[in-house]
């Protein structure tokens, strides 16, 4: 049966499950990687599962996000890391070498390979052939421990180029156009695969700027081909023995298809709040922009930055515009400085700022209150820069330089001639001296913990019967940022389960940490899709450590769903919505888990009296891992430790 | 009369007082700079004036502190700041320029000018011969406002160099060696003059370093002679005509002398927690280095950055210390860029960050916890570095470079040959261009403001009685940092009396705000040496908004008191030490304000029955400055608005 690229690499690695959309399929993992926000609790839960080495091909540490250093919690994090890869055999990326995704392409991926991250921008490296996903850190933990990945088979959307981008028309703009065109949700459940001859006329950076965004889609990921275009950039990296050829099979079958002519693409902005509010830059001429950033895992590259450095040579930036630049690596910055090309940018006034995800992620670099910022990034979330009322446009980096240089958005036609498309050089200088390589057995090594690393309790397994009470009811809609709140303080608790779970819940009822950790246990009432939103763990971790023993609810988020599972919570669903009534924060209720079936219904007893119907959809494996106390438990059990 | 070089500036620009020690002196000031932490109090405050331009021959509004932009408060800041000094005549420099007082050597210091800056690193400018002194912002926004600037006439202590620095010492260690020497009260009242046949051998860049960390001795200021080696400096900037030979009288008297040999000189470091704490390096040998910082307006040079540079090239950092290098402007950075140094520091494993404070001010590069970082900054108070319990040492570039490089530190006698000094190219890169100069008129310029930004209240003048009662009694040695606490969330506010209000005495009584802003007034009393430490203003305008009336204190620090008197508040004394213990939290008092003499003791009254006799040693001016509500008031009056 012919294949397409997607289906050849599942295929591949598939340990099982069928490969139709939709069915569950188990894949072999390659390599892992992971950024230090996410990473130190991957690697406790790594630590957890009581292995001497990870069982991965590769599996790296990249420290980007927490940069700053506002504290000791940052380095704190960074020293664990560091030292917890040198024990179990992961190589370790220090603070500032450069942004995850940027480092990783360069350096490490690999076509046709299987690549997990708990970033959620992982399918950068589709860019070159591998099929790479966002995965939650239990996951990647999971894969480093040898264990398969478990996806839904996804639709493959065959997305056919034809054409050659013209003028300042770019790659950022070509997701851009598919934003527009698809929605944030256009990929959910699917696998967007790049074909057709316009692929050609595309390097591997500008592929990768197209992969690493197709996550604002909602895909599973991105891949293109492995080609000559990707021959030359691995050659380049001093990797021409990591390449080989791969392409979807001639008569390859797709599920759905989207043409795209790249000769027709002009630039494109994203509008605030949402990615896929897509109109063209000429539409937005005259709008003041306070602030331009260029940088982040969408578009850092070397031709990135080189096309900045000659649009700003011998020019300078509006007075009333801030510029900032962030190169997504240490490589890039490198080939900068031996061209020149760091003076230009400077001289015109831009603020270099550190090789790290900085602004992109709102750790500093915050527009001014109600500015307009024109960035390189790829979310535009509200209050995500930091600044609650700004305006965040996402555009290509010739766009934001070219903003900077006016103070506003201007008509792409007034541009004049757009400078020529920088080519990596034949040989590129390599930065693989500034990771650390850990050695062949770690097992001497020892772990540096700060004062905020606190290894991860192990949980109980599910008790026969649970006596308890409801300690919160809420609507519908609760997302996870309602469950635990994002920002600077709060996040540089995630290494600590126990500090981070006084947050719980405090924006919504101040008073519920109290109240459950007086009763030592409880449930969680609530409505429609609840746990909506980001994939954060300690959403789920938080509650647990807190003593949820169960939510009950009208209907769960997929994300959030799977967190309560791996983290031993019963997400429990009422068989009649109207009997969300019936509960009231303070009830006492009784659980009587041995009842509990895949998908069966029983009661629950409300206040000694009243029984209550509640069902759940959860599989004979999910029930186990619950009644384990979580995954990381059933794991060690499986592993007989 | 011959004189000193101290006594020729200060005789030059005299407008009132003699030149004896102690005795106070009225200067006119040339220029005047602020940085943002300070500068926008000290901009408000000018406003509150009432003038239309700055009546200097220079003011320079520099951002380097709160350069990181965690949330709108700081790039609102820098708007305000960047709009109020195109308004008023003020030349701007934008954030990642530079360290102001880098930037102000470089760029606009001048031999024989004086300079005050609200920040206490002014005396850098002493390097070339400026006399140059740190100052509250108040006091600069005077300066602006063309008022004298009043100081006690200082001692002059005659420093006299003799040798050359040799091996690995440099002029970090010379002001190390006088720190050692000293103590950090060893220069209280004092101006160090530097001479000496040693002086020659130095370059403006090595002085600046010496007469920067001045400060840290508590000098006045430090000052060095203009001679040959100035002007090749100043031809260096482009600014051969700011040049004037000046030095001291050959037969000039002076308070004291200290004599150094250079030649003895060996690399030194000051131990943690007081720039006075000061050992040779060789004796630190074999002690473990977690973090080295170069930068800092101490050491962040060209010559400082080459010399760096050429330790690195080809080396690589020790895998367990984090090195960070933040140069001290854009020129140095394009300097080392043009001369492809950047590429040797990233490469051996640098982090490169922007030209900025950064961690010299705990604007992030936090060490890890109970870490040891060896930084070329001048401060390593405990807590400084944003980690409570790292241990910090203040030492040379090069003896920092060694410790990165071999992760600890190193006796310098194993180090090998020191690098060659690196000499300035006889023109060096105008980065003038990145300023913005202000408008010949600036009266229609619109100053933005952020929500955060609130203009000053004027505070009414004295009432002749005041009833009201004690709403706070503290104990002796109460700190600046008891009546303010520091720390990024509240330093965040400066430029909001009325929010950061909310955080006096916090650490001390929580209950303490509520309780005054409920009776709307009060008094607080205190015991001896009363508001001890920094001199932040907002330890007295956070007071006075929120309607202290008078302070009933044992004894009282001199620049707090100041600063009580300059935003009117009663600074007096108990006649009777004893008496202390008869007034209590909640007592009522009542002033009678008429009966205020200057050093007149008079009674108050508590509880509507006791008397308890108070004096003060105001001066008349000074008592004429509370009766009209503050400083501010007096100087609106003085000039008919």
């Amino acid at each position: 049966m012919p294949l397409n690229l997607t289906q050849k690499i599942i295929d591949a690695h598939r340990l099982s499950g069928d490969m139709v959309p939709g069915a569950e399929v188990g894949l072999r993992i390659d390599q892992t990687l992971t950024q230090d926000a996410t990473g130190t609790m991957a690697h406790l839960q790594f630590e957890a599962m009581g292995l001497d080495r990870v069982q991965t091909e590769l599996s790296v540490s990249y420290v980007d996000h927490n940069t700053l250093q506002m504290g000791f919690r940052n380095p704190d994090d960074h020293r664990y890391l560091r030292t917890v890869a040198a024990r179990y055999g992961i190589v370790f990326s220090p603070a500032g070498t450069g942004i995850c995704h940027q480092l990783h392409l360069e350096n490490f991926a690999v076509p046709g390979k299987t690549l997990i991250g708990s970033d959620s921008h992982t399918p950068t490296a589709g860019g070159l052939g591998c099929l790479a996903m966002g995965a939650g850190g239990l996951s990647v933990a999971l894969a480093m421990a040898g264990e398969p990945y478990f996806i839904s088979m996804p639709r493959v959307v065959r997305v056919h180029l034809t054409g050659e981008l013209r003028g300042w028309a770019t790659a950022k703009d070509v997701i851009l156009h598919l934003l527009g065109l698809l929605s944030v949700k256009g990929g959910v459940g699917r696998v967007m695969e790049y074909c057709g001859p316009g692929v050609a006329t595309l390097s591997v950076p500008e592929r990768a700027t197209i992969t690493n965004m197709g996550a604002e889609l909602g895909a599973t990921t991105s891949i293109f081909p492995s080609d000559e275009r990707t021959r030359e950039f691995l050659a380049a990296m001093g990797r021409e023995g990591d390449w080989t050829p791969l392409s979807a099979d001639a008569d390859a079958v797709y599920d759905e298809t989207v043409e795209i002519d790249l000769s027709s693409l002009e630039p494109l902005a994203a509008q605030p709040h949402m990615p896929d509010r897509v109109i063209p830059v000429r539409e937005l001429a005259g709008l003041k922009v306070d602030q331009a950033a260029i940088g982040s895992c969408t578009n850092s590259s070397y031709a990135d930055l080189k096309t900045v450095a000659r649009m700003l040579d011998g020019r300078q930036v509006s007075r009333t515009t801030d510029l900032m630049i962030s190169p997504g690596s240490k490589q890039v910055l490198t080939m900068l400085a031996a061209e020149g090309l760091v003076s230009p940018l400077i001289s015109a006034g831009a603020r270099l700022l550190e090789c790290t995800c900085g602004p992109c992620i709102g750790m500093g670099g915050s527009p001014v209150s109600g500015g307009v910022s024109a960035r390189t990034f790829n979310r535009n979330f509200e209050g995500r820069s930091g600044t609650q009322d700004a305006k965040v446009y996402l555009v290509s980096p010739q766009t934001a330089a070219m903003a900077a240089l006016n103070g506003e958005f201007t008509d792409p036609a007034t541009w004049g001639d757009a400078p020529e498309k920088p080519v990596l050089p034949e040989r590129t200088p390599d930065i693989r001296h500034l990771f650390i390589f850990p050695p062949a057995d770690g097992r001497g090594m020892d772990i540096q913990r700060g004062p905020n690393i606190v290894p991860l309790e192990q949980f109980p397994a599910l008790a026969e019967t649970i006596e308890t009470g409801v300690r919160l009811k809420v609507g519908d809609d609760i997302t996870t940022d309602h469950i635990l709140p994002a920002g600077a303080q709060i996040t540089a608790l995630r290494s600590n389960i126990p500090a981070i779970s006084e947050y719980i819940f405090s924006r919504v009822d101040a008073g519920f940490v109290s109240r459950i950790r007086e009763a030592g246990h409880g449930v969680i009432v609530g409505g429609e899709n609840y746990g909506q939103g980001s994939s954060r763990e300690h959403a789920a971790l938080g509650p647990r450590h807190l003593g949820v023993r169960a939510v009950i609810v009208k209907s769960l988020a997929r994300i959030h769903r799977a967190n309560l599972v791996n983290f031993g919570i019963l997400p429990l669903i009422f068989a009649d919505k109207d009997d969300y009534e019936r509960i009231a924060e303070g009830d006492s209720i009784v659980i009587d888990t041995h009842l509990i079936t895949p998908g069966g219904m029983f009661e629950v007893l409300v206040n000694g009296e009243e029984s209550i119907k509640v069902t759940n959809d959860l599989t004979e494996k999910e029930l186990a891992i619950i009644q384990a106390g979580g995954l990381l438990n059933s794991v060690r059990q499986s592993l007989g430790r």
